[in-house]
């Protein structure tokens, strides 16, 4: 059974899934898209071989054509079309976050858990890095021990001038806070936000880099440093410290050269070099799991909470002082 | 379009490539098995969602279910059903070695140089090995300069009872001879063996480990260790040495631990681990030309030119001499 | 000309020192020794070859035997043997810290510049160690850029009962206080602690593993993760992040193993393994400045710098808080 | 006890040698400099401060002043030098070769005989390598099984005209002939050298690199690879491919960086800097050993196993075949 996707948002990340579901995915195509720019909408549609261009998100996810949703439009608008899905018992892929406000995300479980089954993924591919899963595989053989500290780094060449000191938070050490809970099994429940120097290289209005301390439910630390115009290329790590050892994730190394004194490894580049092989894990998870009727993939709850620190978070970066976090009851359904 | 591809010999790969044909390759699914072991055939066929099950290879090329053939049959058979794919015209993959004589090499050739269009290709996976191809890559952008000498290493955890000291060279060191003359681009004019101390933790009548050393067409020199009860894991590396620098293929790292004194980084425990993404890649390259109605992947020439090499590689086992290598000439259409 | 060296305090540090002062360094000897322990005392002068065993320290500064003096007994001893070394006019080394209050640090200070020239050296060896000096040179050729963040991690494999909470911070953070005043060039100017979960492999008093932020005069982070008890061994890295690339100090590798599916590097058991050449540097750059009259070594100021940092740092682990940091004013003999 | 040495021959190595005998080793001091230059032999003599410069090597030999002799003059007078030595009954450093010809390092081994006491070492100073020890520790503690093949590669930037194909035997080769021996415990008993492609950076009359199989006695092979002109560094690393297991000799790494999308570690520059400390080391042994009454290093028959190796190896590297070496029965006096 072939797994008919709809597209809703049709940037840049939603063409390369597009392509992914066309092209690498078993089991998936890609029959209709939306974009607000319909010319862009077709564009891609003739790309991915002649999709149909919906007019609306809303209509596409009502359409017989389509089994599953995609929905890779901006943040602001990810509330309503997951409603749609859920109102129309579609599964969806939302990429992150869920949605920009606690409010939303709200509103989203608890659509979810009326209709009774989950429907609602939620992008965070780093969940499908072998590196991070090597990390979590080493913690839960008891390798390393418990868990008590978690060294994050985040680094990223250059930005633009639209990114802002708060979307050091709710977009990119959002990635940090998914993959805190995810290797620890545990909810944050505290953040500060401690500014370092600046550097140079960033337009003026940006705290760049950008260090976090996060607390857990049973106190273990995780440290985020995120760089968004560290220069040098995209660079994810993390050290997870335990009682008995550590687990090191580092940057993928296949080979090297030695050349005027310099023995060298390559730093990706960017996210799709670094995490390409993820996304595609993702995807294959989620058709995978919809052509056996389930819904796989990190779930709505995943999306609440990751908002909800992030929401914290951003008040965090005003004030410098620890936010506590405090979470609605955790529905059965996400148990 | 979907490729249908019918399988010929459903021992542990073909179960394996039949199943990332149907679960994992975009474009393709298994239709037909057959195999000697009739019950064995029939298992996979049901594994594989219910492929149809043929008496023999013939019948299984010639039935107008199948578009393309896979044939992962014991080395001996390759030659008759390669022959029979071409007087069919049909595509088909062959795992290595295309077959086990020069003789029977040179018919295939001669076969395809007559139907006037490539439909052979053969499984030399490696060349999709991403470890690999950045040493290519640092090859051919210049980055090391002349190549000079190849050193390799390949090392096997233990092999059975069964496995011979020729076999060292006609199952093993094949995959070298095709990746030195993948990377260097020449053929191979010369082959020494030369035998080192015997491991204790091999069968009696195994010369193990064994090297060789292979010479190239501009003289370029290419070591090759090749261990087959190296106890420790699957190792398989290589360096290439240029007249400007080097570069050198480590055993892929993701992430690492250190507990009790030791920072251990995790060896591959066999070829399923170390190339599973370079035969996944390998499967996809070919179905995707399939699809473009173009022939992707190592040639005929290719299976040919390893076979003679392994084949005067059996004398030089022999004889412990340096042995030279001719080759017929190389058809136009390989060109 | 050979400096006579005498060494107050003959514990485990004191006889480290006083063998290299015999046997490893270039130009210097033991003549004397002294200890509250005089049985210990007497042991250690037979073992460094028959120097003399004085009564007590002062008697053995004042001796006209003793060209220079080495300070290895317990810290609240410090400041009246550097005070009495001062009063002699003769070149004393201290390990660190200088004293453990700001108070007789300040006194030291004093007395040095009444004196009008330098002769205190503290032992913050890490100064010496090949791999530091490997990122302060990448910060000073410019190859980093400015600095922004240091990360620094500090582990030990276990410490007995009698390590409370506050030693993290005077005892073994003050390394890290001296390597980011030395790395970054600039005087810390406020700490944080923040508490991780602790280890159930330490003694319940102690909160083990300690995580601190530094701030320095301009701003930049110096995070610093100290560990205690984590079992594995000695492990002492930093990364320094600047605006155009980051430099990475590593454990020393020099060969590695392959065995059962692990390749291994060594990790150092303890700090005389790890730092044992960095003190031997130490001590020979002592002794050669001593032979052409000069005073080479980190000043009397970088002892004080240090202690007025852990002093508040204590009170940092009390409050949780971020404390503020001053200091007097340097005087013109330090600049 | 300071032991006096004498240096015959202050080119580079001899004065390097000399500064360390004078400033670094401990126990030791240079009292006495002999050169065919004697303008040079005096600036040297200037710079180790002020030892006597004698007319030839015999007069300082003879000299009571001299407790020691440091052989550091060109190969060809070697012998002399050493057997004037033994003659007179002091101990001697000879950097290596011992003698260039089999027939004078026989010579001298039946002189020492004759004296029956050892005076003779040879500067083999990569026996005292951190890297290469950790190799063979990794061996003597059984950590890899039965050692079945060593591969060397031993590389150097750039060389002059006056460097010719024979010398790639008996100035370079001559190291891993040592090493080899020396990790094995075991004599090399043949050898064939195979030339690989030759790098169009050097001059035409080298063969350059170069490539040597040597076999011990028990039929372990090292494999040699030399580029005296790879131009990117200076490269020395070995695999020791054990039984169970292997054991690599890396480049020294304490510290990396990255920028513009490469992480980067530093390769040494040339010998001295890769073996500085392992000349440190060899000499600080001869010199404490020498206060002990005793001949610590390499022996007079490691001297005489060399060169006969090398002596074969240069009629292998003219006749491409494999050659079989014989010794003389091993005296007494080194067993």
């Amino acid at each position: 059974m072939t797994i008919r996707v709809g597209i809703i948002g049709t940037g840049l990340i939603g063409e390369d899934h597009g392509r992914k579901l066309v092209n690498v995915i078993n089991g998936s195509t890609v029959v209709a898209v939306t974009d607000v720019n319909r010319a862009r909408a077709e564009e891609v549609a003739t790309g991915l071989g002649g999709a149909a261009v919906f007019d609306n998100g809303l209509d596409l996810i009502r359409s017989s054509l389509v089994d599953a949703v995609l929905v890779t439009s901006i943040g602001p608008t990810h509330a309503e079309y997951v409603l749609a899905c859920i109102a129309a018992g579609k599964p969806v892929m939302c990429e992150k976050p869920l949605a920009p406000t606690v409010h939303e995300c709200e509103q989203i479980l608890a659509a979810e858990v009326a209709y009774g089954k989950r429907l609602v993924i939620v992008g965070y591919m780093r969940r499908y890095d072998a590196g991070y899963r090597q990390v979590k595989g080493a913690l839960e053989a008891g390798t390393i021990g418990d868990a008590l500290i978690l060294h994050n780094v985040h680094r990223n060449a250059t930005v633009g001038e639209a990114y802002t000191s708060f979307m050091t938070m709710t977009d990119s050490m959002i990635h940090e806070v998914d993959t805190t809970r995810w290797l620890l099994g545990e909810e944050i429940t505290s953040v500060q936000v401690i500014p370092p120097k600046r550097t140079p290289k960033a337009f003026p209005h940006l705290q760049d880099p950008q260090f976090a301390v996060f607390g857990t439910e049973s106190g273990i630390l995780s440290t985020v440093e995120f760089f968004a115009n560290c220069q040098y290329g995209y660079d994810v790590r993390c050290e997870l410290v335990g009682s008995e050892g550590i687990a090191t994730m580092t940057n993928p190394r296949l080979a090297s050269t030695i050349t005027a004194g310099t023995l060298a490894e390559t730093v990706p580049a960017d996210w799709r070099q670094r995490f390409g092989a993820a996304y595609t894990a993702e995807l294959q998870a989620w058709i995978t799991g919809l052509q056996g009727g389930e819904c796989v993939g990190p779930s709505a709850w995943e999306g609440y909470a990751a908002t909800k620190v992030v929401e914290v978070g951003v008040e965090a970066v005003k004030t410098g002082a620890r936010m506590d976090i405090d979470y609605i009851a955790k529905p059965d359904l996400y148990r």
